[in-house]
């Protein structure tokens, strides 16, 4: 079995690159698994030059990557080759970012390499060069799907050692969250969450804990109906699909740590109830992590932090989780323990 | 300067006795203040000796209670004895109930306490006896407020050692609080907020850190208009007012190590948004502080939990924080550093 990962340069004007260097420097501490850079090897040893970071960089295929990683950086040079100065995004890059972002996703298709792990992008700069995707994740969604009869319906999770949230409906105003949460949306995110945590996280019987939308789960409907009205269905169709799904919850009684040891994953019905509890808990190493694709998709949790790039102080603790954490899921994928 | 503290019993059919008994007990390992309680010794040595608590009661009156607490629980008889069984609400109970918080209010008032710390009531045994107040802090509110010109507008803090968070909007469906959030009501709580701390709490300059309502605080507008509309003008009144607030900042960052260095009470805009990180980092010892009243008023952050009262298993963590909390309030408004 292939343990190589694929780590794309994400937006080279970005920490991605930096953070590609301190992970592989840290690979023996932090016990990093062998991961092939996507990206160009003449730009990134300028930073490590730059940065007083002694890395040595080799350019290789995906066949020689894993052997090197020990005494080398791998490097796939793309064919789009960056004019990145960090902290200056520049849509001539553009091109470059997705194609990393395409041939990491073939060589995981294709077996070259276990999973992709997806350093941060700049949408606007991307949108400025043409790019038409509402985002990184619906892009590799579509890239993944090709030649497939749908498209994949990608959940973001948020993983942690300590907690798992997935938040239901994300990037909308609040004000929106009520209608567009619905008993369909609440279902096909729980399915879509128990397959992949059976299948790649190990868990035989993935437990779902789903926080109701009000506060205290709407006590009785003195405080919201949807509870009741949509939350409630939801988790006995998921039961009857044999998930092992409870609550709806009152939100602010389930991130404890006695609470968390009840569940496998949380599911939040709106961005904040699902990211306040892991980012207040699990800031610097969160990996978020794209369910329900063909493939192993992990990426650091957070953006491309052009403010600081280039400076050597981004911290490379979320790369390194996510690195970890996509090993973990090849190999529990191919019957390892987890 | 009197320093005892005035605990009522709450329901005394709730954990709130066997708290005040476990209190008592560990006063010195865990530094408790001493406290009189409010309510009746014949009910509560029943108590003791069914749960197997060797703790000697004396009845008292308001002079002798605190030089009694060292050897002996202070209690400060009711005129409304209790019929109290563990577990069972009993709606005869009411006028003790009501009695044991207007003799604490009363006896803050007079100078015959420092400070009223508030066992949990459940509002509904209150109301099948004809109780007509909102809750618990607003039943507080208006008895604190008699003679005043105006009911005082209590605002809910919970606080922790690590974390200080006040909730703008509380009690209502989420659909709800895009409409009910006004600029007003935030400088009001703002306002609120700062002024408390400063007199209370010994912060010279209270710095708060303001939510905004959508995800990453609306992200220029593209995920809500209410951040810069509603929020955003807020921090601008509280700051011509001379207080130090800030944000609106995106509420899923705000709450971690670091983040939390930065100020010293965090404004949430609804329920959860509050709530769900003070209970993440400090489930069991989070206390409830009522701001803007004219006394000073703590109570453990749970409610009466009758599933276990009389069991002897309720954790007194949040009530020993609440009457810690209270003592430490007092001594900073007499000038004590905080």
């Amino acid at each position: 079995m292939r343990r190589l990962l694929a780590l794309t340069q994400g937006d080279p004007a970005g920490i991605g690159p930096e953070l590609a260097l301190a992970a592989w420097r840290q690979r023996e501490r932090r016990g990093i698994p062998p991961f092939a850079y996507l990206g160009d090897s003449a730009t990134l040893s300028i930073l490590a030059e730059r940065l007083g970071l002694p890395v040595p960089l080799r350019s290789v295929g995906w066949d020689e990557a894993e052997t090197c990683f020990d005494t080398a950086l791998p490097v796939i040079e793309l064919e789009h080759r960056a004019q990145a100065q960090s902290g200056r995004p520049d849509p001539a890059n553009a091109a470059g970012v997705i194609e990393a972002i395409e041939r990491g996703v073939e060589a995981v298709e294709t077996g070259k390499a276990a999973a992709i792990v997806t350093n941060p992008i700049a949408k606007s700069v991307l949108y400025a060069a043409g790019f038409r995707h509402p985002g990184h994740t619906e892009f590799l969604a579509e890239i993944a799907g090709r030649g497939r009869e749908a498209t994949p319906r990608p959940v973001m999770m948020i993983w942690s050692e300590e907690l798992a949230v997935i938040p239901v409906t994300i990037h909308i105003p609040l004000a929106e969250v009520p209608e567009q949460l619905t008993t369909e949306l609440i279902v096909e995110t729980g399915r879509i969450a128990a397959a992949d945590l059976k299948r790649r996280f190990g868990v035989a019987r993935p437990r779902l804990a789903l926080c109701g939308l009000n506060p205290h789960a709407g006590e009785g409907g003195a405080l919201g109906k949807e509870d009741a009205a949509v939350v409630a269905p939801a988790i006995e169709r998921l039961r009857a699909l044999g998930i092992e799904a409870s609550g709806p919850y009152p939100a602010d009684t389930l991130f404890h740590a006695r609470a968390r040891a009840g569940y496998d994953v949380a599911l939040g019905m709106y961005h904040d109830q699902a990211l306040i509890p892991i980012k207040t808990i699990a800031f610097d190493d969160g990996v978020n992590v794209t369910l329900g694709l063909p493939i192993i998709r992990t990426s650091p949790d957070h953006g491309t932090a052009f403010d600081i790039a280039g400076k050597g102080i981004a911290r490379p603790d979320s790369l390194c989780a996510a690195l970890r954490l996509a090993a973990r899921m090849a190999a529990a994928e191919h019957g390892a323990p987890a």
